[in-house]
């Protein structure tokens, strides 16, 4: 029985996040600044200002020698002279005083600090050895340290606004508490966020940028956030993690509590990522992993910082029910259709409505209009008194609706609002609207549950993404109990994990098939005549490979023959294999010559799994040939992969229909490719932190009853070098 | 010789559009407006009111017996009262009026009219029936008639504004003329368009909704917008074509002249498609077929409306330059990352900028921002005079740079517009800016040629489609001419188009091949014995096949066997086939048996041409299987297409890796599967109007220098059922 690699990965994740005064970070009832400034567009004084302008209620002490008052408050000259500890201290000082300062506050003990100071990890060789003595401070000290390089953070329920932006000049918090709390790699992305989602009334909690993480990273926040009965919604930008195992509890936990999790990634493209890795240092790591991760975490994803904010503001809304059905209503057969378009390209279903229903509808609508989906209510909306209400309460009552989406100009809304917020009130649905212009009923819609977009391309896409996150519920937490069982080590009846540092291809297969990984007729030959003779015992034809866990492509060195009849092809063959590979690899170790019964199947499956450097073992598959190389049409998952979740793999390929009795073809065996993939599964995990990559291609899956065979095998151990034979997955 | 479709097509459209009186309507020095009302939020004072607070410098001449005067003017009893011909007449009337109206009109010597009704072709048989005799009026009077069912039309120059649109109160024109011209066939999505360019300073001048199309339909207007010297940029909706050929002739004079054609096309779902057939009344049509024409000649594709302003707008700053080679310059690391992505996935390039011009950065730029591409400048724009000046000065001189992209807050882009703007003055290169708020600097920056988008996405999105189509000049006028010579019979020495109604397999492809379809050694045999004997001919192995122009599947009734060995195989397989096809089709004609020689190559293609309702005959190109019927890999173009043609519609194929040597294969003989396509084009014009669809499949490519075969064709001429053994395109 060995550790599984998820459960070391947790095992070796620094200290536990509840062990860490985060509260006092992101809670303070107090807060000391550290080099404050009269100057309010100096970086001391921007946060001083913020605090007395928005309201802050707890104590605000300043720190300079130079001063003995700023505006109302006493100035005091060092942090050993302020009356009671803070909460949090913030040091509005240059990298070099960082340090020593810290120590102070740590002495005096304060348990929280902002730093604002660059010069850490993103500047040079100076700057990292400077990043390594903070971090150590930090878990000596045990003292929750926001930043280096950071903008400061807010709180803006409580108004402990220390991030010098000046954005909350021009858009200030909301009355009262807000739910979205925003957790990003870059402050100037919080402050955008920030600034977009105030322009359409989102209330904002925490406002997070995490800046280099030398001491506090990502999931720390994310964790807290978890947690904190305040916050309903978190807003992410992730430019690279640092701890993956540790980010996905916490989205775990933030999906079981129905909280979304929408995130923005950057380095999508070539200069995107190379722009991430010189920001914040941290590598931008394999997108299509990410990606692949933060779906299985139930976390949306938006494309851009627009769509971002459009998915924070619709998830204020999570109260009403929604799904994928959308009734379109418009007050324009053009902008119903162009709806309807935008909707369906974003995943929606836009079906038409029952036919009694078009028949109410029809009573209502005027003849030019439409009733079938979109409903073209037309200009008439203006004239007609109760025309809106009428449609819409009709179509809030329809069982087969789930969302009403509404387009309107900003003219004609603000005159059916009152119809409209009669229809909010009658029905729990999600109702959305897009609108052009800027409507003075924007606020009392808002408030009756209403949805309000600029844009019906943003608001498709918005609600898109958002009906996809509804479905992800039961699949995290099926996921996530998976993980737990195999992070427990569940599986104790697991074979034994050990296995020789190069094993060659008949020894991994042998090893695989231990797991349940199914493998076909095989032997090793030493000679050409035991080739022969193992040939006659499995039966013609056969293929005779060289055995060598050096020589990567077998082929290239002419080290493969497929489809011999008899004995004296297969002598033949094997003499021409050894004969040729030596030549081509002299220093290869030779282990002799694997004969294999030839297979025929539906199709061909390349299944494969890698160890990816932020999330652990993630794996991948792909149908052969053409589907992979040409169209890119894999799928990816984390670690552990059952037999459910390889189903879903496979039925998740465009090339899936192949498998399904295409043209003619027999149905492919489903049951035992998704059993193949979980035994790989198994095994990847049972070699813990021994895995290198692990790959079965092609796995031959026969017609459905007659299995699947894994036909050639690899397995590269950590730190060995995989000789390329790996198939290279093009994401 | 024979008539081309093309030809035809243009031979049978209605009256050209330079005998009809456009300018009398979309230019009017005056206007009379009968039904005119002293009620500004009826729809017969609308225009009253737009016209007189705007300022329209025209004669206005209300038409109303009910008053002596609206507002100062003298309102008229009658048409027949109004002193002076006005160049147009806007009916306020109801359906059952307008006729009448329209006959009254054309006698006082009026040449064009607006109909704002509603109740014709869209509102059932009788509004059919109505519509149809308003057709014939505007047939024979010859006047310019807008609508029905229009919202009216506007001259933002002029101010001649027509329209019922409230949106003229909400967002009035420019100061000025204007050159952006609206053309769409929806009035409220040319009210958006207008508002929503209107709030980022686009200039318009036309403003044309056109309604039901009765009389003047979508080609009439984009002809003579085309030939406008005012118009600069025609911003079009589209739901349904008419007149594909004259909209062909129309566009591509626009493309010439270098004016953007930018179009939003409704439809692209189910349910879009069915709300613009209900709302219109005109086939949303083959959206695959519509957007290969739009791309074919030179036209930005929007996605929607908000892209649709944005192309408008970012068209307006075409005397800068621009190409495909964006630097990306920011105050942020995280917003330059996420600008490049999104850049990226526009299609755009981002490319690591000249070592020695990074080397001339680093001087400016402070240590932790970035000088790769992007530039992250950091917040030091901030503090350090001078700075944006010097990183965008150097970046405007690099000649590996096409496109400046600048990413600031309004706040920072406030305090840099003076140092952007002398920047501007020095380079003639297009400096796109997005950035979040509303800079106070947006007019001085859009004065000095810089674009300001409000958000990231929007602007990496309309810089993408932009960029692509200034790529479209030269391509779209290669076409053109070919099309012209098409048109010109000047293929003269074509073979003769004659064939009969009903050509069987053997008869397709014999025509075929007289227009240098490459087809392979066959025979047409009688009997088993006969088909044997023409094997021996043909030698081994062969195919044989049922022939009959009545069997579409031919498989599915036993009617092919593949790979026969020799005589005796020949004879047992004819025997067969045409037992089990008499079995299975006891009524098909038989007209015996064809002996195929077998046939191997790199790769199979389906090419098939098919006729468009709109466009005419459309090609389409695919290899086949999985690539088109799981990955729909195809390619589209309107006839005719030439050798080259055929070249770009293959290596614009996913796919196109599978014949250029992939994994070992030879390169496929490209010339001849182009060579192959191109005939194919020559033989489906040449059967003009009774082409009813064409297809070769497979047509097998062998390996370079080794041709092309056509294993199997189909031609079903106009009117006769295809059986449905044509290829099922899934678009």
């Amino acid at each position: 029985m060995t550790m599984t690699l998820a459960a070391q990965a947790t095992s070796t994740a620094h200290a536990a996040p509840s062990s860490l005064p985060l509260s006092s970070l992101l809670e303070p009832a107090s807060i000391a600044i550290i080099g404050a400034s009269r100057d309010t567009s100096r970086i001391g004084g921007v946060a001083l200002d913020h605090l007395r302008r928005l309201g802050y209620r707890g104590a605000v002490y300043p720190v300079n020698p130079r001063y003995a008052e700023i505006g109302a408050l006493p100035c005091y000259p060092d942090i050993e002279s302020v009356p009671r500890t803070p909460d949090v201290a913030v040091l509005a000082l240059g990298a070099d005083e960082v340090l020593p300062q810290l120590r102070r506050c740590h002495a005096v003990g304060i348990r929280a600090a902002i730093l604002y100071a660059s010069g850490f990890a993103e500047a040079g060789e100076a700057g990292v050895a400077r990043q390594a003595e903070l971090s150590a401070f930090a878990r000596d000290s045990g003292m929750a340290i926001a930043g280096p390089n950071c903008m400061g953070l807010a709180n803006l329920t409580t108004r402990a606004v220390t991030a010098f932006a000046t954005t909350f000049r021009a858009f200030p918090p909301q009355d009262g508490p807000g739910h979205v709390s925003l957790l990003t790699q870059s402050g100037n992305v919080c402050a955008i966020v920030y600034a977009t989602g105030r322009q359409m009334d989102v209330g904002f909690h925490q406002f997070i940028n995490t800046g280099n993480e030398a001491c506090l990273d990502y999931a720390d926040y994310l964790d807290y956030l978890a947690g904190d009965a305040q916050t309903g919604t978190v807003v992410g930008y992730v430019e690279g993690l640092r701890n993956g195992p540790r980010f996905i509890d916490a989205a775990a936990r933030l999906r079981a509590a129905g909280k979304p999790l929408i995130l923005l990634k950057a380095g999508e493209s070539e200069a995107g990522s190379s722009a991430t890795q010189s920001h914040t240092a941290v590598l931008a790591g394999n997108q299509a992993i990410y990606r692949a991760a933060f779906a299985q975490l139930g976390a949306m994803q938006a494309r851009d910082p627009a769509h971002l904010t459009d998915l924070a503001y619709l998830a204020g809304f999570h109260q009403r029910g929604a799904g994928g059905r959308v009734v379109v209503a418009s007050v324009s057969g053009a902008m119903g259709a162009l709806s309807a378009d935008l909707l369906s390209a974003a995943g929606l279903a836009v079906p038409p409505l029952d036919p009694a229903l078009q028949q109410r509808l029809q009573a209502a609508v005027p003849e030019i209009g439409g009733v079938a989906n979109p409903v073209d209510m037309t200009g008439n909306l203006f004239n007609r008194e109760g025309l809106a209400y009428t449609v819409l309460d009709h179509l809030a009552a329809d069982p087969g609706t789930d969302v009403i989406f509404l387009y309107a100009t900003a003219y004609l809304l603000d005159r059916v609002a009152g119809e409209l917020i009669d229809v909010a009130g009658r029905t729990s649905r999600l109702i959305v609207v897009a609108t052009t212009g800027e409507p003075a009923s924007r606020a009392r819609l808002a408030a009756a549950g209403i949805a309000l977009f600029p844009d019906v391309a943003r608001a498709a896409q918005a609600l898109g993404t958002y009906v996809g996150w509804l479905g992800t519920a039961a699949p995290t937490a099926r996921w996530m109990a998976l993980r737990a069982q195999s992070a427990a080590g569940a599986a104790g009846d697991m074979p034994d994990a050990s296995l020789n540092a190069s094993p060659d291809e008949y020894q991994a297969k042998q090893w695989l098939a231990g797991f349940g990984v199914p493998i076909g007729v095989e032997a090793v030959a030493a000679t050409p005549d035991d080739a022969a003779v193992a040939a006659e015992r499995i039966g013609y034809p056969v293929a005779v490979k060289v055995l060598s866990p050096d020589i990567a492509h077998k082929t290239e060195v002419g080290g493969v023959r497929l489809g011999l009849a008899d004995a004296q092809q297969v002598r033949a063959a094997a003499a021409g294999i050894v004969a040729s590979a030596s030549r081509a690899m002299p220093q290869a170790r030779q282990r002799g010559l694997l004969v294999q019964q030839m297979t025929n199947g539906v199709c061909e499956l390349i299944v494969g799994v890698t160890r990816d450097p932020v999330f652990g073992p993630a794996m991948t598959v792909g149908l052969g040939g053409i589907f992979t190389e040409i169209f890119h049409d894999v799928a990816h998952r984390l670690l552990p992969v059952d037999r459910e979740m390889a189903r879903e793999m496979l039925s998740g390929l465009r090339g899936y229909r192949l498998m399904n009795g295409f043209r003619g073809k027999p149905a492919a065996d489903i049951d035992a490719a998704a059993a193949a993939i979980a035994a790989l599964s198994d095994a990847a995990l049972a070699l813990g932190d021994q895995l290198g990559e692990m790959e079965v291609n092609p796995l031959m899956v026969r017609a459905a009853g007659q299995g699947a065979v894994a036909l050639d095998a690899l397995i590269v151990m950590n730190g060995q070098a995989s000789g390329g034979e790996s198939h290279g997955w093009e994401h």
